[in-house]
């Protein structure tokens, strides 16, 4: 049986009809009504519908992904880029109106479970750990074959891992998270700061460039866009090792935003992960992989992850 | 029925006969042979048959913590502080020897197991992250009432997670880690570069001042040996903020010889880390707990995990 998966963005929401094994049969894309609160909710209450009906069969299952932190009863505790949302009980108030138990987690736990059972991770065995390097960072972590959501359901969130204390300042009101050194915001900042010393670059006729003007600009031969692509792509490193060295998992997949970057953030995460790893030479690396579902794992994940 | 617990630390070796509720029956304690290598499974092999003798019973299970990295397969991987011991088939040499199966474990993943069965966490009801705070720093991980060893078995080595990256060295070749900057060996360090830079201290009276030196001290009311002691566990929490981020734990568990500091070390730990998670309003705080089996916890987790 299909499954309706939806992933709540701070800016967009996708929704999806979602095979079992993880193709998407429709999909809907829209914005994420920008005046939040109850609004979120009718929006995906009317996606779910419209899905149901496409399908022609029914009811089907439901699943959410929803930006911030989601507890385990799949209230949003707390979510910074949606207004007037914490503390909503979004799976109390879909479950209610749409007449059936619906699924809610964090997006990147879901976008975790996507990757894991249908993207890079499909071959994995049981484990896996997601990075998801948008405007900010996200987690997601799979273990023995399942998430883990830890106490509350507020684990993974890798983004806040401090591995440069005192370090530049982060959204979540700390410095030196990794959110705060390796994101596209992060991209954006360094790409900023440099061309404010005076780098040379094409970089400098653009007045705000964004993380995504860095990587064309990159991939187009820029020296100064790559070396602020080698930057980002350490931090995001350094992370991964502290990762690795706590978890110990099968595989570390990284998607989002940023991954338009691809290798230019990639290559240089491996090195300085494979650097900083402890007894590298005595243990299997993980495999540090690009995500394969792109915008979809969060809604491919969180299909799978609805309840059946 | 009893079963037999070893700890196999880098200086001394514990074993003890310890009951299925974890108390401890009877022990010995000796010191790690020095040459490393045969010597140590020559060790175990004569104590576990001294308290299966002792016991009175025939043999017991018998479960070994080791300090290094151990896989899955009871193999220690790496073990920096015993010499010789890289690569040793520790599991298969022991149930060959003594006729049985034996587990054979990380001894920080052997001490949380003991804390979360017998000490600071027996009250908690599936999770629990704990850090033994030494010389080094080691790790161990409880989740969803099991112990987390990932792929390979090398999870949980929270010492090398890295907070400060481009900090002072670590033991592992790294800077910057978590052990680097709030261990035993980073109290002693602080303290000898404060004390190079002239402060006054009891402490300027002694050669080469120990964390313990340190501790005392501060016990004393000197104020440099509390602000040396304010600064790791400023780091310390800084670390846990990261791994309950990354993991939402109930409960964070600090033990090891470090913790003779208590709230000296704890207090500043828990200020730190309170600041530092992400969402700190939005959720119930793990509790930051002193550990309560003391030097037992190895001996005491290891005999848990026996086979049975």
């Amino acid at each position: 049986m299909s499954a309706v998966g939806v992933d709540i963005g701070g800016t967009k929401l996708l929704a999806g009809l979602v095979d079992p094994d993880g193709s998407v049969v429709a999909r809907r894309r829209l914005r994420t009504p920008p005046e939040g609160g109850a609004a979120v909710a009718a929006a995906v209450v009317e996606v779910v519908r419209a899905l149901w009906q496409e399908a022609g069969s029914g009811p089907l299952p439901v699943g959410v992904g929803a930006a911030g932190l989601v507890d385990l009863g799949g209230t949003v505790r707390y979510s910074p880029n949606i207004p007037g949302w914490d503390g909503t009980p979004l799976r109390a108030e879909l479950s209610a109106v749409l007449g059936i138990d619906v699924s809610v987690d964090n997006d990147a736990n879901a976008a975790a479970w996507g990757e894991f059972r249908a993207g890079a991770g499909r071959h994995a065995e049981g484990s896996l750990l997601m990075l998801t390097v948008g405007t900010g960072i996200g987690g997601g972590l799979v273990q023995g074959g399942a998430p883990l959501r830890g106490r509350e359901g507020l684990a993974a969130e890798f983004g806040h891992m401090i591995v440069r204390e005192g370090g530049p300042p982060c959204g979540c009101g700390n410095h030196g998270c990794l959110e705060a050194l390796a994101s596209g915001s992060a991209i954006a900042r360094v790409a900023r700061e440099g061309l404010a010393r005076g780098a040379e670059s094409a970089l400098a006729g653009i007045a705000e460039p964004s993380g995504k003007d860095v990587t064309r600009a990159a991939e187009d031969g820029d020296d100064f866009a790559c070396a602020v692509l080698r930057e980002c792509g350490f931090w995001l490193g350094v992370g991964i090792a502290s990762l690795v060295n706590a978890l110990d998992p099968e595989l570390v997949v990284v998607g989002g935003g940023a991954m338009q970057a691809g290798e230019l953030l990639l290559a240089p995460a491996r090195a300085a992960f494979a650097e900083r790893v402890i007894g590298a030479a005595q243990r299997r690396l993980p495999l540090v992989a690009p995500a394969t579902l792109g915008d979809d794992a969060g809604m491919v994940g969180a299909a799978l992850l609805a309840p059946r």
